[in-house]
């Protein structure tokens, strides 16, 4: 019998901050996939789970996700671009955490189809596997960018997703902010909004930046133009050992500006 | 010693969708205190919690949250504002999941000060205190009514903010939806967004839609004159028991849409 694929966030870096249902389904399933950025390199995700599941004896396949710097948008089919799945693979910023590397479409491609094969082999002898993603699986996790190719190859295949606890949550609990309340408008912009952050800024009442490190001075600059420099909170690594939260955003030094880093607005 | 007051995400519905800190937190207070819309009446956190933790022996504090159904936003203070707490009571919208009705801001004033003064008389005899809240406490979260309340009645007070799973993350991913993907903007519309909608559809690859029921033929007219009704997938009360997931929108029933219904629109 085809075991069951289940796609599990492990939350945004404190252990404690997985889900009961994420404890108990990598406990029990025999194989764990875990995206990594650099081949052979370690996870977050897989380190977050090992501190709360004894990991002996189940195995690991490390799915390797190079980042691709390219900004074009690759054509995708309705249906794919509903779920998130890229079937062309041109879209950018794969989640590769450490490092990044230019890579032309064929490599990507070869990389998706091995990780989509690994974990069919799996399930085809029977096995559960397990998905690990950082934070939830739905708010930008590469997972999506398996889910088109997994479908076609196993058409009966069921893919549990298990949400999880969103670093962009956790960042607003942990700077003490709330991200909307009542009839309040949120946006989140993970990159390449500066063209129309003022028009975002003055629409919705809470902006929530990332990947702010390249266009901090422009931020910066545009919050002050717009007089809203105070309310906004620097907040990195939310939830994990070395977590900063910065309330007077003047005070963020560019050069420790990191991946995990993200400006919450809150007007 | 003075108590600490913890506020906890207890998730979207299913138990085992509350993180292990929750569960912990929980087991290990003496008082909870829920929100509730209706005086008397239960809670849904309160339910979500007691099926994964024994509450017996537990003082259970309702705090009584009506609904105001006025749109007019009050006059904050900035810090109030950042924090999401309003100091005049004006803003609209609590989470009175099953009932409204009109009140004047003197009522609210004297139901929240009730109570603060509930919370802050538990935390000086010592006792810790869990506040419940559905899913994350930073998204539309009742709770941050009343953090500048609790903090300026009692300055030093440590209030630890544990995230949860959010309805909307479980919505998506019961819907096998990503939010987004790489550098893709994600808008949150909780309701009084018919008169910007379609600019938002057209800047942001995802729009998430609450509150839709009072405005849902206005939707479809739009969705249809877009040319994206296709693009929606309709979720209602997720990971609960009741769950409804509908991928083509035009089968949704009007009168079947309650207040856990939302709409993911994904170009």
């Amino acid at each position: 019998m085809t075991g069951t694929l289940r796609v599990v966030g492990v939350g945004p870096g404190d252990p404690e901050l997985m889900t009961v249902r994420a404890v108990k389904v990598i406990q029990q399933s025999d194989v764990i996939c875990v995206p990594t950025g650099k081949e052979g390199g370690s996870s977050l995700a897989l380190s977050i789970a090992a501190k709360a599941v004894n990991l002996d004896g189940k195995e690991v396949i490390e799915a390797y996700f190079p980042m691709k710097k390219t900004k074009q948008q690759g054509t995708k089919s309705a249906e794919a671009r509903k779920r998130g799945s890229a079937t062309v693979p041109k879209t950018s910023g794969f989640t590769n955490i450490r490092t990044s590397s230019l890579v032309d479409d064929g490599e990507l491609d070869q990389k998706w189809n091995e990780t989509v094969q690994a974990i069919l082999s799996k399930l085809e002898k029977g096995n559960d596997v397990v998905f690990l993603t950082l934070g939830d699986p739905t708010i930008y996790s590469t997972f999506f960018y398996l889910y088109d190719r997994l479908k076609e190859a196993l058409p009966d295949l069921h893919i549990e997703i298990i949400p999880g606890v969103s670093s962009i949550n956790a960042a607003a609990a942990r700077a003490s902010v709330s991200l909307g309340l009542a009839n309040e408008k949120i946006a989140l912009l993970p990159a390449n909004y500066m063209e129309d952050l003022k028009d975002t800024l003055t629409v919705f009442d809470t902006v929530v930046l990332m990947k702010v490190s390249k266009v901090w001075s422009e931020i910066m600059h545009l919050l002050t133009e717009m007089n809203i420099v105070d309310k906004a909170v620097f907040i990195s690594r939310a939830t994990m050992e070395d977590e900063q939260v910065i309330h007077d955003i003047r005070d963020v030094r560019q050069d420790e500006i990191n991946y995990f880093s993200l400006v919450i607005v809150r007007k």
